[in-house]
This record gives structure tokens, C-alpha cells and sequence, in this order.
């Protein structure tokens, strides 16, 4: 029976093929058709996966920011510069582009704005010059570069990119990282593009502070509350894009009337900024010194990755408890790979935006 | 039956106090004393607990150190020179000094030698100049100080400390950095001072081998084998005293044919040095742009501090793992709030010494 029915079968299929090869053909064609449609909409789905999902947080700066202080006009001023900062940045990870590429253009927007502590609008040093620290970090290669005490490039934060990508090195100083800005292409300006007549009041202001103060007892100039909020300002941003790559970044000005060619973190990969996707992205703003000592960025990280806690829990623990138990004032912005936001700070305020999952941008100046 | 019992020992102690007060003060006399002897004693113990334990160790660089490069003579030039360094330390926790004065005076044997790659043995820059890093944290209120691109100072180790304890910030640059030495009183050298032949003649060599190699391709040069020894030195040392502090420190002249102002991990806290109570000390050396990346000297804390893992499987775990997975090359010396050691490298060898239990010198190079 069962060889007979084989025999059975073979001839009709003997028959179809010779006799309507045709038909055969139609039924091979959808048949490939509808496994390659499956295909194609499984490469679709994984696609999906990979695509959905992208963020993005900003910070101006973090410090003594009152409402009481602030005028409807100027708060408006920064509301209206932190949303075009932020949707340029938006705008590349929602067409598919790079973290990296959304974190330094939207930093070069807050660089070329008069209204933050960075490139623009960086404050004066003690001898009246600018000195600009960036750096910036790539969290699937763990890859950094940064720069500082640079004077006359434009955008320190693409200096840092450049340093990254087209250096052996990680960290380039002052005239050395010009030089190698000029070698890159980027712009050069003369210094006095840094020069605004806010920056440059606010340093007379603290020297005559300090003057005064100098005779009594050279630390109270560093703790008097005025003098305190000329040490904030510092622009950043981290981004996780549709391939899951986390990218962090900063750029500032550093402290007012700061001597001797000081340092604070922002350039400091581990304390001014990180990035790793296995754990988040790191953006730093406050009393640099505190957060060089902290190690703020990678503590944050080292917590995700070895207490297995989440972002927001272990910036809450690092600006709030360690941060503070030290001295230090300032705060963090952040993204896990999951895209999970953090905003955490010490400090009255700290200028602040995020976009939402409708797509709309939300912006935030005071604590709530 | 208990008011009763209750109203007779009220009416002994009643009959006590008024016929025998001078029995009474005695007891009472008695029972201070022996408590204020129980509690002197608990006090002695607790000072043993302090004052018993307390340890150092050093490192002289890591790279491809291999015996059959290395003449008798050589070797022995390096030994007695560490023995030298270590034994000053030593010295000084044994005498009940602290860590901080250990480390400092260690490093500065090492950095007043022209065989190390710091101070007077500083490797030069692509433009024939010698630009200092070093940096020093304190373990106990987690302080910190470091200079980057210092020319002109003898012991940048020092200029590190008085970065740390006389001005308000952590990193200082060049110039201004030695601005600062000046006014703080530390010894000014003629830049010229740094001038070794052999440094010298490495430079030549490697600017020779990079002219022939950049022909070809401009990043062979970065990995040829040769030069990639040339990014080798620095010098480092960590101390516990007596009090349980703990002080890590590290100084170097950088990475030979250096440009553009590159800055190694060795100023960078939480990269190149780092010190905690609670966990450990730690001094890196190596190729410190893998150093930065990988926060190593931080890294290292972080998973004793958070995995509650010992300092050998933390330092394991950073220097054979997620260093070498990341390609970068080094070691790193450390100890913790115990006294337990800790050499790990990636490389042919390290220069390092320690003292043991019996107060013996233990100095190794390589690999054992």
C-alpha cells in the first residue's frame, strides 16, 4: 500500500513538472515570496527594536539659580535657547544619526550662545583671558578625548571630538590643542570673540570682593555665597541613539578669576564626563575640584555596573550623600542604556531640558 | 514580702551612708579607678590597633622589560636606587609619620634620579623640552593635588602636595603651575636641568623610526613595537601609616616625542592615582590614555567598595580584563586599609619594590 502510494505521488509530480512547468513556477515563486516576506518583516521587527528607541538630556550649568533673581525675560531667553539646542541634537538621533553627532551639535549651539558658561560666554580668568576644557565620551568603545586652557578655538567640544577620533591621545593643553585644531580645520578665533561685558563685570566684581575680603582671611573669598556661584556655569549633553550607543559631553568656561592655569573636571574623563553602554552617559556642572575628587561620573557608573542599582539611584546617592558629605555643589545629567533619564543636583537649580515620548521638549530652570 | 525586702536594703544603704560614709567613698574611689583602668586599657589596645600595622610599595614603571636587555650593572643601578627610595618611606611610617610625607619623600629620590621617567630623568617632547605630570590623594578626607606640563620644577611631587593643601583647587597647568611652585617656595630649576643624553637620544631614535614609518602609514608608527616602549615610565608609590591613612602618588615626565601638550593619566585622580580609606591606594603606570579610559586606579576602588572583592581580585579583574580587553598596556601598585599588596601588570615587567614583615626589602622587575 505504502509503496504504491508512493509510486503514486512521483508520477503526479513527474506529471505536474513535465506537463505544467508553469504552474510549478507560480507555486515555487510564492512560496520563496512568502518566506522572504517573512523575512523582510522579521528585519523589519529587529529593525523596530534596534530603532524605537533615543534620547536625549541637556544641562546649562548648575548653582545658586533663584527665581527671585531671575527676570521673565531672561528666563525666557534661556528656556528659548535650551529648546534649539536641544531639538538640533533630537532631530539627528530621530533620523537615525549618531549620539556623537547629536551631543556636540547641540553643545556647539549653548558654545555659540552668550548665555552659558562655555565657549561664547566662558568667564574670565584672573589675568582677564578665557580658558575653555571640553571633553567628550563614546560609551560602545569607551573611547574620550578632551581639551583644556584652549583660547581660540571656537568650539572646544568638536576640538574634543577631533582629539578622539584623529589623535593617539586623550587630553590635549592650551596652545599644543590649538595647534592641533589648526592642523583638523577647525575654526580659530581671535580671543576677543570670547570677550562679553557680563563675564567681564562679573570678574572685576569678585576681585573687588576679594580685595576686601583678601585682608581678613584669604579662604572666606572662596566661601563668600557670591563668589561661590562664579564657579558654575558648564554645558553638557548625553544621547543614546537608535544603535544603542550612548555618547556624553562637556564644555565650559571654567571658574571665574581662576589662577594658575586651573584645571576643574569637565575635562576629566570620570569626573566632568563618562559614557559606557553597558551601564549610562555622564554629564557633570558644579564645583569642579569636588567632583575631581569624587570621581562623580564613573562613581555613578561603577554603581550601575557593581551594585546592579539604577541610574537614578545611584546619582541620588553620589550627588546627595557622597558629593555632599564632601562639600561639594553641583549636579549631573544622565542616560542609562534604556534610555531612563536622571537630573540630580545639590544646588537651587540647574538648567535643564529633555524630550519627552511624545516628542514634545521639556524644560526646567528650579527645583520642583 | 518584696515591700518588706525593698524597705530593709533602703534602710541598710540608709545606715551605710549616714555611720560609714568614709567606707562608702572608698568603694566608690575603687570603682572609678577600675573602671578608668578598664578603659585606659581599651585605649591602649585600640592605639596598638592603630599604631602595629603600616606598609609601602613603589613602582619605577612597567613595560617591555626583559632581562636579556638588561645588563648586570643596570639592574643593579635600578635595585639599589628603589632600596634607596622604599627604605625613606619606610622610614618614616616606622617612626609614626604619615603617608603623605612617606609618599612625597619616596617619590622625590625617585624623581631627583635620571633613571626614572620623572623629574631629572623626564622623557622629551616632540619639541625637545621636558613637560612634567604628577599628582597625590590622600586617603582619609579623600583630598587631592596635580600638575600637568610643569617645565621648571624640580620635584613635581611636591608641587602636587602644596597644590593639594595650599590652594583651593586640584589641577594646575604649566605656567601657572609654576607660578604657584614660586610663590609656595619650591625649588626652581633651569629647564635645561632635565637634559639627559639618553633621554635625548631616545627622542632622535624614535623621531628617526616615525620619518620612515609615516611614509607608509601614519599609525604603525604609534604601534611599533619600540616606540610603543617609549609611552613606558613613570614612578609611583602608595603608603599606610600608622593612623590607617592612606596615600597614593605618582610622577612622571610622560610619553616620549610627546606633542600638542598631551596629558598622560598620571595627574588625572581617579585614572593614574587614587586613595580611600575605606578601600585602598592605588598608583598606574603605563599607556595613559587606556589609563583614562578605563578609570583605572578608580575602577579598582570601586569594585572593592561596591563587589566587596579584595584589592588582588579588583586590581586582577581591572589590569588582566578590562584593560587588556581594551588594549591598553600597564600596571598598577596599591595597597589597602589592611597593609595588603598589590602589583599587577600586563606588561614584560615592572620596576617595584616593597618591605616585607621582618622589615626586609623585596625588589622586583620581572615578571615572576
Amino acid at each position: 500500500m505504502y509503496t504504491f502510494l508512493c509510486k503514486f505521488v512521483s508520477n503526479v509530480i513527474k506529471y505536474i513538472f513535465m506537463k505544467n512547468r508553469f504552474l510549478l513556477s507560480i507555486f515555487f515563486l510564492v512560496f520563496i515570496s512568502c518566506s522572504h516576506t517573512e523575512n523582510t518583516s522579521d528585519k523589519v521587527k529587529n529593525k523596530q527594536k534596534q530603532t524605537n528607541k533615543f534620547a536625549i538630556v541637556i544641562h546649562g550649568g548648575a548653582g545658586t539659580i533663584l527665581k527671585k533673581n531671575m527676570s521673565v525675560e531672561k528666563e525666557q531667553k534661556y528656556k528659548a535657547k535650551l529648546k534649539e539646542a536641544i531639538l538640533v541634537g533630537y532631530n539627528i538621533l530621530k533620523n537615525g544619526g549618531t549620539s556623537l553627532d547629536a551631543v556636540e551639535k547641540t553643545i556647539n549651539v549653548m558654545e555659540d550662545s552668550p548665555l552659558f558658561n562655555a565657549g561664547k560666554g566662558a568667564v574670565f580668568t584672573h589675568d582677564e583671558t578665557n580658558e575653555m576644557d571640553a571633553s567628550i565620551m563614546t560609551g560602545n568603545d569607551l573611547n574620550a578625548g578632551a581639551v583644556a586652557g584652549v583660547t581660540n578655538v571656537k568650539n572646544p567640544i568638536s576640538l574634543a571630538r577631533k582629539v578622539m577620533t584623529n589623535s593617539n591621545h586623550v587630553l590635549l593643553y592650551g596652545s599644543g590643542a590649538s595647534e592641533f585644531a589648526k592642523e583638523q580645520g577647525l575654526t580659530i578665533v581671535d580671543p576677543s570673540y570670547f570677550y562679553t561685558d557680563k563675564r567681564f563685570k562679573s570678574l572685576q566684581k569678585i576681585k573687588e570682593k576679594e580685595k576686601s575680603v583678601l585682608d581678613h582671611d584669604e579662604k572666606s573669598a572662596f566661601y563668600d555665597p557670591d563668589i561661590k556661584n562664579s564657579k558654575y556655569g558648564t554645558v553638557g549633553c548625553v544621547a543614546l541613539d537608535k544603535n544603542g550607543n550612548i555618547t556624553a559631553g562637556t564644555s565650559t568656561g571654567g571658574m571665574t578669576n581662576k589662577r594658575w592655569h586651573r584645571i576643574g573636571d569637565s575635562p576629566i574623563i570620570g569626573a566632568g564626563t563618562y559614557a559606557n553602554n553597558a551601564t549610562c552617559g555622564i554629564s557633570s556642572t558644579g564645583w569642579g575640584e569636588y567632583f575631581i575628587r569624587g570621581v562623580v561620573a564613573h562613581d555613578i557608573s561603577a554603581q550601575i555596573e557593581y551594585k546592579g542599582i539604577s541610574l537614578k539611584d545611584a546619582a541620588k546617592d553620589v550627588i546627595q550623600n557622597k558629593l555632599t558629605n564632601l562639600g561639594g555643589t553641583g549636579g549631573v545629567i544622565g542616560l542609562d542604556k534604556k534610555g531612563n533619564m536622571v537630573f540630580e543636583f545639590n544646588t537651587a537649580g540647574m538648567y535643564r531640558a529633555s524630550v519627552n515620548d511624545k516628542g514634545e521638549v521639556v524644560i526646567k530652570i528650579y527645583k520642583q
